[in-house]
């Protein structure tokens, strides 16, 4: 019996075998609790995502801090704890008290510290081993006055993505924000820290494996200039690209990826990984068809899939990839098929007169998302291919 | 005293009454409610916007069945009631459900119809004025053995915008369609609708009223050739661009327009408003300065404001404009100072070095979004501005 049958709530679930999705009589859906865009997940390729890069980071001899901000579950979280994970990264405080109610206890923000939640921080700061990302002496002297609990310090340094962080060729800036933090009795200096986000804008895996060495070769070149300030700082660092990429890890102490628990289209435009890697999926209703040019409407808009794109080879838009939905997962993208635009419930698939005329109104699709991250933030739950619920923060 | 007095919930209220966000001492912000990304609404303003288009549907004698999926909240929801408002329109059978829950009994579900969701839609269709949009034979049939209840029924009707309808040129199939429907007992055929949705690519107003009176023109080609077969159908428009600018509504019986509640960045460069219509706000704490290139990092992402964009006049990608809050609400938008990225949870502010230099970490800036509809989905909660907390779906 197919993993699938969990889905079908009523009537002669043993019976119900072949691929029923794009395929089956559209009445039989609506025996199945999919009736709307739901956000799929197969966990055994999820598992095996973490596994990868737990083996990586073992083998490099890394710390390895996942970002959580990608799932945002509970649920999914003790995956990484079963296996053996006990450091993480999160985006906001809100985040970070999410995962200390779910029992985690050392827990890095890695965004540029709000010093407008400090009483939320000082609550977290007294209760786990909280680390904050810093970057600007007025934001070390505010915490100085008022951070009550000790906390850990990364220092945010810019190695090119020009996001946010000290410039890394601004050594002098460095410096005196590190010697500031040092002079504050609740601030513990732990390290440096980039985020090389501009590996997003490479366009091979040679030049994210260029950017990804530069990167730690800047940290390392500070970490070197400021030994008399400082010992042994952690080097940390944590793109996808890289931290999937690369084989060379000399010269980091830590990595911080995230997207990498799902992957998705982006990812795979970048050379991160493959679509099997993909590990969710939207799945959504054909509304409508209009066979004179090749398009179907689904029910899964920017508010489930997010407005992210990718622009492909070909210069087309392209807002998530097609797949059939099976009884053991999905397939491979389907050839010339794509979201090709979003409004706010509504996406439009381009695709071809043969793959049209084997839909019907009522059958599910599977959209394959450009950015797992903003797919999986839309979306209060997931709905795992083997039948399960797993709630996500909301 | 000023209404801005609600947000300080400690300490002298009374004597705190200067600009107190973007240049007062940032430690008084830990003693607001305010400290994370919060989407301020300016009742006024809302309501006014409301007025403004009851007024035009009395004058021009049009029902006004407005959109509500871009509030999404039951309490505003009570402002159209109070304003005289019977019909609603939705984008969603959720959101027809939550609000047939809060009291409304006449919902029109502009979407094209998901038959999927048959149960959920048997159960309203049994306790509230149900109207379901149509475009397609199949899913006339389907609802023919599933449709338990009597609905309405729109055909849904392409006049140019491309995005789903059946083409208004295709005068052949809205004839088989809407044969279909009337041999169906339980489906009363209410009218032609269309979203023009073009008009969000007009370059000018000229242009927005052209569209406007070029599918208007077409439904009612439509209502002549099919006056055997129906009787006086309602038609039916939407989009708030041309029911802002319009001035002329004849051949119009009924306008969903939804936007126009609130507005935005979006409308005002279509013309359909101007800045000091746009009634909410993302208020977002800055988080980091980066002085050499004037760039202001704020917490406000991608997850608080979507990444929805404009294009300016100069070529510039435009994620939000922003203002100073103060007292009384908001300013109009800073010259030269526009989100230029967005990530996850940053936002990049592009500025010059007078407002920079103005700026400290711990300030809140206020965010125009470009789409407000998406910006308000993005978040469970409004605050109003003279401190209510209003509810939404979530």
């Amino acid at each position: 019996m197919g993993r699938v049958n969990y889905f079908i709530i009523q009537q002669k679930p043993c019976l119900k075998r072949q691929g029923f999705f794009i395929f089956d009589d559209p009445i039989n859906y609506t025996k199945m609790r999919i009736d709307k865009p739901t956000l799929l997940l197969d966990e055994i390729k999820c598992r095996k995502n973490i596994h990868r890069m737990v083996e990586k980071a073992r083998i490099h001899n890394l710390i390895f801090r996942p970002h959580f901000k990608t799932h945002q579950s509970a649920v999914i979280g003790e995956w990484f704890r079963e296996a053996g994970v006990s450091r993480i990264t999160v985006s906001s405080v809100t985040m970070a008290e999410y995962f200390a109610n779910a029992g985690w206890k050392d827990i890095l923000i890695a965004f540029p510290a709000n010093i407008l939640e400090i009483d939320r921080i000082n609550k977290l700061a007294a209760k786990i081993n909280l680390s904050l990302t810093l970057e600007s002496i007025e934001t070390a002297d505010y915490l100085h006055q008022n951070l009550k609990y000790e906390a850990g310090v990364y220092l945010k340094i810019d190695t090119g993505y020009h996001r946010t962080g000290i410039p890394s060729d601004n050594a002098e800036e460095i410096q005196a924000v590190l010697k500031r933090v040092q002079s504050i009795p609740n601030l513990n200096f732990t390290g440096l820290l980039t985020h090389a986000g501009n590996t997003y804008h490479a366009k091979s895996r040679d030049e994210i494996i260029l950017i990804h060495h530069d990167s730690i070769s800047k940290l390392n070149d500070l970490k070197r200039r400021f030994k008399k300030e400082t010992t042994n700082p952690i080097i940390s660092i944590g793109d996808t690209p890289s931290c999937s990429i690369a084989s060379d890890f000399a010269g980091v102490d830590e990595i911080r990826p995230g997207n990498f628990i799902f992957y998705d289209v982006m990812q795979c435009q970048l050379g991160s990984c493959n679509f099997k890697d993909i590990a969710v999926l939207m799945a959504c209703p054909v509304v409508a068809k209009h066979a004179e040019r090749n398009e179907i409407v689904i029910y899964g808009g920017a508010v489930h899939l997010s407005k992210e794109y990718i622009i492909d080879k070909e210069n087309k838009r392209i807002y998530g990839l097609v797949v059939k939905i099976d009884q053991v997962g999905w397939s491979d993208p389907i050839d010339k098929t794509y979201v090709s635009a979003l409004s706010q419930e509504h996406g439009i698939i381009k695709t071809t007169k043969a793959f049209i005329d084997k839909i019907k109104v009522g059958d599910i699709l599977g959209i394959l998302p450009v950015h797992s991250c903003l797919t999986a933030h839309q979306m209060k739950e997931y709905l795992t291919i083997n039948g399960k619920r797993l709630p996500k923060m909301s």
